[in-house]
């Protein structure tokens, strides 16, 4: 019923998942032309970050706020949460594929975005993966009552939804499809309704939706 | 008597060794080729991906099912504890090294595979030997009972006797070898049975099996 | 009102960050002229780490300090910490660039140390927002009484005002703005003061100052 | 009073820095000689690798020991505590410094062992400053009898005193020098005795020797 090393676990991939998203900044030193100019053509390489970086930090933030309403802890549900960090451990190189490819234009930049999006698709199948583990009997402290499953299963699966969208739109426009990533990530910092609908309905919890 | 830092050292180890296997995935960036040659011939290094990270992501499983049945926490167990760790941290370089050499073939793709036999054999007896430790008196929250003992023992050193054929017979078949360790980790997504007996027998936890 | 997350989660970045700030000082290896003189013309990077080092150590004291106040967690706060957190991700990198284009001087060595300060300013104005946010009312434990509240702003402030000098500083001397931001960091070190007004006052914390 | 957060940014420092040790194994991949030849001359690596594997697994078990005993976290010793972690960072980098240098030999060779002895002189310091801190009054949970502190200020400091010796044996002898280090890792793994006088004394501790 030990939730706490599940989270040390989660948080420590999540914390260096995110820490090595910034290696892909890294300029290439003196004698290869000058710092302004390398910092000018990594601009795909901040903007990737940005967005990365963001998309790790809501996907934390919501596998907090599901995690910590989890009363049993099932070997299920471990793998489930494994499946999820196989996903997040490969935004960083994602990313850096993403920053290294997008100004290159044709194929590639297009290729580097949609295996992109297969990366953050595959971390909000994940994510859904232990969201609809949770919805079972008598696993949550706060339980999503059965009318409203579907609206909960619906909420915590249009990320996974807009992520293929991703895909399949940056095989037309590459900076289209990163710009898209881009979007849920604002949308999710401004969503302020908890992923599972039961924590958020409780009034008390409204003002600070943890 | 203090669990918790050993979890959360472990923990830590646990979370950069396995968010550290995703480098292996970097691809070497425009000038190299298109995106989606390099990308096809790294596939040994995503193969080599998935299995280690299912791998420590098991071992993580069963280092927590195995640990939070501890009671006492001794300079011995803290030891024994680092011979795991000696190991873990060695699977990236590992797994990096399969992921290099698989498809050259011959005896460097043979050898590699052997190395990370020997990476994974000696994780498996640095968890035998804190499994050993555990069945001493006194040591942990439900005692696995004398009967019962050699069945346990056979339970944890399984998984280090086949890593020790995967040493063998990569010397034959690398791609076969890597195979096999494949499977050890898929048997034990599958094996629902907590590794050590007296936790897993009583009903209470059997439908949860933390 | 689970705060344990949010403090695993930053001190796994902060741990992350502050140990990849070493591998700046990583040499050639052999064939790249004697290990001492690769040591001695290391000297920026030497110096840039010192610095980055209690620089993130000072920012995690005192992210401490201001977090273990906090008494309810919300997703702004979640968000806020984010923010922090992207620029503290950011210090390794600066640190490198740093170490690398300090000694070659030129605009170079300027820009390296300007980009650097961006860095620090950004982790002061996250810190500063987190600090902002725990002034509003019933959200620590020991609030800063209303008429302290400017005085507590100057504080938590001041810091980013000097990383904007820095910024500036950085384009007429590189050595005496990465200067500056070296000073900021022995002046935290000797601050004994915690950076929000109402835990220092009371007599029973100001002999230990956690 | 709160301890936990000391702990887990120590602990995470602790586990990226052991982690990373291993990286300086990693092959060069094919096309740069057989892979046996390429392990083969990778030796000094390895054995580099071991005794700082252990040399921070050991001084994790310390501090471990150390700060469990501690019963009020000041300012002063956040900062004592950085100034160890200063130099269990640096670890890695000058682990791999020797395992590049070690098999050149000559000037370069016992430049990098003193380096590498420099870092572990570094971190022994760091720790005789958390240790010495401990021995003030009111500091700890089983206070060092003041009859007994000198013994225990011997005990803590004498790790840092060979290390001294170290730095000046490696200008006579590299090899003999790294194998003092490693000495004195093998002597901890065995030393039974916790660091400070205190807990290792009381009967009921000593056969758990947490």
């Amino acid at each position: 019923m030990d939730r706490s090393r599940l989270e040390a676990f989660s948080d420590g991939v999540f914390a260096v998942a995110i820490t090595l998203l910034a290696l892909d900044l890294t300029v290439e030193g003196p004698g290869h032309g000058h710092l302004i100019d390398q910092l000018y053509d990594k601009w795909p390489a901040f903007l990737a970050y940005l967005i990365s970086f963001f998309t790790i930090g809501i996907i934390w933030v919501n596998h907090h706020a599901l995690v910590s309403n989890i009363l049993v802890v099932t070997r299920l549900l471990l793998f489930l949460n494994l499946v999820l960090l196989l996903f997040v451990v490969l935004i960083p190189v994602a990313t850096g594929t993403v920053g290294d490819y997008l100004a290159a234009g044709g194929f590639d930049a297009k290729l580097a975005v949609a295996v992109y999006g297969i990366a953050l698709t595959g971390m909000s199948v994940g994510f859904s993966g232990i969201a609809e583990w949770s919805l079972g009997e008598g696993r949550t402290r706060v339980p999503v009552p059965p009318d409203k499953r579907w609206a909960a299963r619906i909420r915590f699966m249009s990320g996974g939804l807009v992520y293929l969208v991703v895909i399949g739109l940056a095989f037309i426009s590459a900076p289209a499809a990163l710009g898209l990533s881009g979007l849920v990530a604002v949308y999710y910092v401004f969503e302020r309704t908890p992923v599972l609908g039961g924590a958020g309905d409780t009034p008390q919890e409204s003002g600070q939706d943890t």
